[in-house]
């Protein structure tokens, strides 16, 4: 018998604990709403460094780094890291994992990455693999521009239904016993992929990803559509939310009330002049650091579904027609009760 | 209390099995003495298909499907798919995954992907969060050297150094209980960075990452020398292998008569002029599937240290002056025995 319920759902019967957590952003994260609540902010986009990639390695090295401290714990406390980033070869997290020592397992799921490292994460915990296992993911704005579309000296025009790639890194540490909050199940997502081949609208590449794992959650754990408080969804932004909420209405699905998006609660959308919103696996995840975690500590939030969103998008495939295939994977986050 | 021996090793108590396992290649791994063993050989380097990446693409779909048919499952079957490869975005095992509708969790492990696919598969397995699991990974010449290297047009001179990615895929179904052949244990590796810089000198880079896991293996499970029939490395290729053994003995750990590489097993290295052997991580893979597997099913060989390797290679850093960090995760694998 395993701890799956219905077709893609875990419950997890000693559920892994967070015992801390951190979200580090660079200015225009400041800017935002949610800027007061980073625990570090990084002007320079450079941090310093040479070029941008070396930039977003600092940034996720900065996160955990900064991780360890606030929770007291050595780098060899921890017995594996899952990091993941969106530059080729996933560089920002393996070059972290290098100077931190700490074994890494490196993913890959675009903007979803933080829910995949949250899973594999909990699985290690649950499954008494591990004590202590940090997730972790980054991305910056810069060095995503030029690698998915455009350099940015180019000066490329953003189309209405892009994006603003994130330059944040959130970190969170996951325990067997120690922690306020605690992640009691997960869904891992399928592959849907309506044939968008839009880069610059990645929204609706993600959104029927994020319908269809919501739905499936609530199928696999027959709960009501009210249980949650806030389901978040990864970075959909302002026109994937939007679909969203009406593929699950077509699906006999209302969560309007209760749906928001880390990619609209990012930055101040307009006035910011981000267009649709957030992006990058940086976003879901300093979201969940800054604010979700910290709300549902103060039972602001008493019942939190985590959606991150992926688009597997590829500026190799893309030219080559293939389309965005999008995938989503939930993860169920509540305030550890009192015994 | 967790599972966990020593600094980076667990020790499972209901071992996973490995179900069935399958190799597809392409004609220069026909050629090799394993190339019998393959369960399909593609003569074709564009299977069919418009572009090199979606050929490496097809060739894991068919590894994939393949595994399904020879273990008469469906795709529903499998609870969830663990899958990567080498092009960005790992877009070859998303859209394989797509396509055949498998939940899969994406991963980067350069050449050792395969390693980090069956430890987390594992995981999955033993911590009873799933029934069936699928661990894969596909590399393919063409497609690795142009995103690596250089296009295959401008006909680069390939220094002594160098290997041939092989063009493969190796898919291994682990499941709870139902095969002949076990995974008992697994060693976590750590990130280990020599300075090497030369993107064709991937051996040099990958020993000492071997050695490290391999010493770390040992020390942690306190097991003799000699337990293991055969050490085998992922891809370290004629030149990092005789590195390895050098490292090892340094540490006054001689295993030379029982090492081996799968870089080195999978093509007549000379009379092929491979040069220093084979890479990418459908290398390990395909080696496993077609020759190691079937071996230990046979009782050829009685245990064996799998140690798949990575080369943490990014173009875009190496030309930003970063070096060549190394990864390597061994799997302790062994014939079931009858209760």
């Amino acid at each position: 018998m395993t701890k799956k319920t219905g077709k893609q759902t875990i419950i997890f019967n000693n559920p892994p604990h967070i015992l801390s957590y951190v979200a580090v952003g660079g200015k225009e994260e400041a800017k935002g709403p949610l800027g007061k609540h980073f625990d570090t902010i990084f002007p320079d986009p450079y941090l310093g460094e040479a070029s941008w990639e070396k930039a977003e390695c600092k940034l996720q090295y900065s996160a955990v780094k900064t991780l360890l401290e606030k929770s007291n714990y050595l780098p060899q406390d921890i017995d594996i890291m899952f990091g993941g980033d969106l530059i080729n070869q996933c560089t920002s997290s393996y070059f972290a994992a290098r100077d931190l020592q700490i074994p890494l397992y490196g993913i890959y799921g675009a903007c979803s990455t933080m829910a995949e490292a949250l899973h594999l994460g909990c699985m290690a915990i649950e499954g008494d693999f591990a004590e202590n296992i940090i997730a972790v993911t980054s991305s910056h704005f810069c060095s995503s521009e030029k690698q998915f579309r455009f350099p940015l000296e180019y000066g490329g025009q953003r189309p209405p239904t892009s994006q603003w790639t994130v330059t944040a890194s959130g970190a969170v540490l996951v325990t067997k016993e120690t922690g306020d909050i605690i992640i009691d199940k997960i869904t891992t997502g399928k592959i849907v992929d309506k044939g968008i081949t839009d880069a610059n609208n990645m929204g609706a590449a993600m959104a029927p990803a994020a319908a269809d794992t919501i739905k499936t959650h609530f199928e696999d754990t027959k709960l009501d559509y009210d249980y949650y408080d806030l389901i978040v969804t990864g970075d959909l932004g302002k026109l994937g939310k939007t679909l969203l909420d009406r593929l699950l209405k077509e699906e006999g699905i209302d969560l309007s009330e209760r749906l928001d998006d880390c990619g609209c609660m990012i930055y101040n959308i307009d006035k910011q002049d981000k267009h649709c919103g957030g992006s990058g696996c940086g976003c879901s995840a300093s979201v969940l650091a800054s604010y979700i975690l910290p709300m549902v500590k103060e039972e602001k939030f008493k019942k939190v579904l985590f959606v991150p969103t992926g688009a597997l998008m590829s500026p190799l495939t893309c030219k080559q027609g293939e389309s965005i295939a999008g995938v989503a994977h939930a993860v169920s986050i509540t305030k550890r009760e009192e015994n």
